[in-house]
This record gives structure tokens, sequence and C-alpha cells, in this order.
């Protein structure tokens, strides 16, 4: 049988592109995976491990006869890579993505590759881990995709990318990318920019003769993880959905301003209504209240 | 051998109060263990798990003839449940507790109860779980335990209440109040705060037709974990340690303000190396770089 994309250049081989060419080899919907990305060291351990079947240094011996190419690199080198690869990739190959914002990102993209031909797409699976030898062909299995094909988006070139991202079992929703925009803003760039903010105060922090960071303890751990993610995804991610992050930062800054007024004020009772409802609005994230 | 202490009255048979219970128990460091509290379903299911020998709902039965009690409720109802507790109980009773605030609370303590016999403990230990049923014997195995004396304090009183949880397998530290209430005021009182607000700004939010949080991954489930625990214990510590942690949240708007002025500006360079730094910091408290 025919695979769904005959050759699939992945740009970036790390945790999601990495993740992507694996479970889409198992799944048999490639022929074959290139690897492309400025780490050699990454790039021999992606294929010590199988996760590509060759990789490329070169911009045009990696996306020549591609069928499709991934760009999982960081949000803010998406649009140079694209410039640099179109020439040398066949006119009706599809580019897609697989960056947490997506708005002018995908316009970029658009601008440089075709409109018809560029799908937008974000699997909503990683973590604070990188690099070729974290990816896992699991990764995406039950987790949601979220694609944000625009007026211009070529309907065979949607059906691809939501089959490829279907068949490595994520859950598949369009939505605009300004939504798209907004919600992550909220559920993912602000959170990763409060962490970023908390570790960087408290590191600065000495109590008596303590170092305040050396006495946190797995709330504190847990509460800042994702500022162990990446920095220069996060820079990227940050700076391309500034507008949305500052409006989230708004909405959070309200939230914590109305909680201090409170403790201030030591009203207990309002203070303990807030706090309750946060709590059940935590607890129901996980099915519980 | 007669155990370190006779009689060990626990107010409060929850999460932290259950596993010391049962840890002493374990060690065969303590005689006897009174378990008092508010809700009869959670000291009766103490009573089945065999963490209490006897409950009583009754103040003057739960300290009669005690050596020892230990205030393992919210830091706002010790105070008044010391005053309750005092005409009944020995005078030489020793008087603990194990609130996540010292400075006002061991105070307030010392004044209700006779100073020299008064010891303030912190263990570092604990979960966003509650209840007698989250109880366990190892939860303070290898973890610190913080003891705030005063120079009111007895030697004596000291020493047992060290070897009591030096027994149960933590690490007993010795620091003076303000200086625990400024630490954990960074490492854990304000980043518990800013879950509660981060969760209230979010539940709040509908983008397009998506409530905000229905996108939350497991990147904003970990930075809020901390949300989900009992609003009515922080409710208090926010309260108690009111200070510190405005102090504290100062520090963290003023990380957050210079990080968002970099986003606003557009300043990657900048940006991306206070991220890293902060990254760095984080990576570190996994002694990972």
């Amino acid at each position: 049988m025919t695979p769904l994309v005959g050759r699939m250049t992945v740009a970036g081989v790390g945790l999601v592109g990495g993740s992507l060419a694996i479970a889409a080899r198992r799944a048999g919907l490639v022929g074959e995976v290139v690897g492309f990305g400025r780490s050699a060291a990454n790039l021999a351990l992606a294929r010590e491990r199988g996760i590509v079947d060759r990789v490329a240094r070169d911009a045009a011996d990696a996306v020549c006869g591609a069928d499709m190419i991934v760009l999982a690199v960081p949000v803010g080198a998406c649009a140079a890579l694209a410039e640099r690869f179109r020439p040398h990739a066949p006119p009706a190959a599809i580019l897609t993505d697989v960056g947490s914002v997506k708005g002018g990102l995908v316009q970029a993209l658009e601008a440089r590759w075709g409109a018809a031909h560029v799908v937008g797409a974000h699997p909503i699976a990683g973590s604070e881990a990188s690099g070729a030898g974290a990816a896992d062909g699991e990764l995406f299995r039950d987790r949601p995709c979220v694609l944000t094909p625009t007026a211009a988006t070529a309907a065979q070139a949607l059906a691809v990318v939501r089959a490829l991202w279907a068949g490595v079992g994520a859950r598949v929703v369009e939505m605009p990318a300004a939504v798209h925009d907004g919600i992550f803003a909220r559920v993912s760039h602000t959170p990763h920019l409060l962490a970023y903010a908390l570790v960087g105060a408290v590191a600065e922090v000495t109590v008596g003769e303590h170092p305040a960071l050396a006495w946190a303890a797995s709330g504190f751990r847990d509460a800042t993880r994702i500022a162990a993610s990446r920095s220069e995804l996060w820079r990227d991610i940050f700076l391309a959905n500034a507008p949305a992050v500052r409006a989230a930062l708004a909405e959070f800054r309200g939230a914590l301003d109305r909680l201090e007024t409170l403790v201030a004020r030591g009203d207990a009772a309002a203070l303990g209504e807030a706090l309750e409802r946060a709590r059940r609005a935590r607890r129901a994230l996980d099915g519980d209240r």
C-alpha cells in the first residue's frame, strides 16, 4: 500500500519532531523520513535510534522530492527555514509545523510557501525534555492536535495533515489560529512566563544565611517544572504571541491583585471563598471536586 | 523500654497529624495516641486504620494526662485550641504544632500555654491530599523538619520534640521563626497564592466557544497542582504570614514586570538570557544543568 506521505522531511528532530517521525513510521504513514537540523550530534542520535532513514545537513538535499515538510524548530526559526527550503522543494509539497503559536506564524509561512499548501498544526503534547533522545512514538496518543487551516488552505493538504495526526493517535481539532492563540496564551504560554518569573525571583533571595531555593520542596518543584523547558523555544513563543500573552497576564494580575487585597485586609471569609472557587476549578481538571 | 512520649494527643488527624501518629507508633516513640478533631467521620477512619488508640470529642478528655499535644489543624485554629486545652492538660505537657507559619503562631501559643513548653515545628512534607485516609507513616522520611525554639523554650521540651521528628525519619533543622517564615513565603506560600490566582483567572476565560481551562494540559496541571490544596489551610497561612508573603509577591512582580517589558519590547536577546538564567536555576533543583 502506498503510504500517506512518500517522503517526509522533519526539520528539527527533537522531542516533537522525533516523536512524530517515530509514530508515523510505526503506523506505516510515511515511506521515507529525512532528518534536518543544526546539531550534527542530535541528527546522529536520531539516525542511530532509527528515528529517521537519513539525515541532511544541506537545505536542498533535505527537501528535494519531499511530499511533506514538518517544521519542528523553535517558532522564531520557522519562517526563515521555509524561505530556505522553498526553492528546493516540489511546488505542491505540504508545509506544516508543530508550533505553539499559530496566527502570525501561519501567515508568515503562507506568504513564503504558497498559501494552499501550508497547514498550521499544534500537537498538545510534550514536556520540558528535549532532543532526539527524548523522542517517543506514543507522545501523541490520545492527545489533542489543533489544526488551524485558513481560507487559503487546500482541502487536500488539510486532509493529509489531518490523517497524519489522526494516524499517530492524536485527536484532531480544527479552530481559527486566533482562537488557538488566545486559549494557549492562557493555559500554556502565560503559565510558563509565570514559572520563569517565579524561579528567577526566588533564585535571588537569601533569608538569614539560607538561599531560599535550597528549601524548595515538591510543591515548588511541580509549580515550576515548566521553567526547566528550553528557553529558546519559550522566548520565541512569548514574542510571537505577545498580545495574547499580555492580555492573559493582565487577567492574571487582576486575579492576583484581588487575592492580595484580601490578604492585606485580613478578610478571611472572602479570601477563603476565592481560594475555594479556584480549588474547585483545579480539582475539576482532575475530574474530582 | 519507656517510650519517648507516654501519651500523645494529636489534634487534627489528617495528612500530617495522622502520618506523624502512624510513624511515631511504628518507631515505638509513643505509648498511647489520642485523636481529637472536628469530624467524627475522619476520627472514625483514624481509629479504624489504627492511626490512634482512641478518639476524644471533648477537649478535657483529649488532653487529660497528655505528655505532648500536637496541633495539626489549620494555622488559624491553633491558638484557640491551645486555650481550650490549657486548663485540662498537665502543666508540663509539651505543646507543639506542624504549621507552615511560625512567628506569630508560636508567639500566640507561648502566650496561652507557658512559653517553656511550646516548641514550634514545621515538617516540610505533605501534598494536596488531606484527611486520615491520606496519612502515611513514611511521609517524613528524609524530609526536613524545621524547629523554631525561642529564648523561652525549655531545653528538655526541645529535646523531646527533636527526638520525635528524628525518630520518624525527618532531618531536623533549627532556625529562628522569622527566617523560617521568610523562606517559606518565597518557596511555598507565594507559589500557592500564584497558583490559586492563575486557576482563578483562567477559569473565567472563554475564547471563541472554548472555555480556556478545557485545554489545560500537563504543564498547566503541574503548575497549578498546589491550588488543589485545602483552601482553609492556605487562607490561614496567607493571613498569618501576610507581611512576608507580600514581600515575596513584590519580588515576584518585579521579576514578572522585567520579563513582560522584554516581551513588549521584543528584546529577544535579553529575554532569552533572563529565561535561560531561570531555567538553569530550576534545573539545578533537580541536580541537573
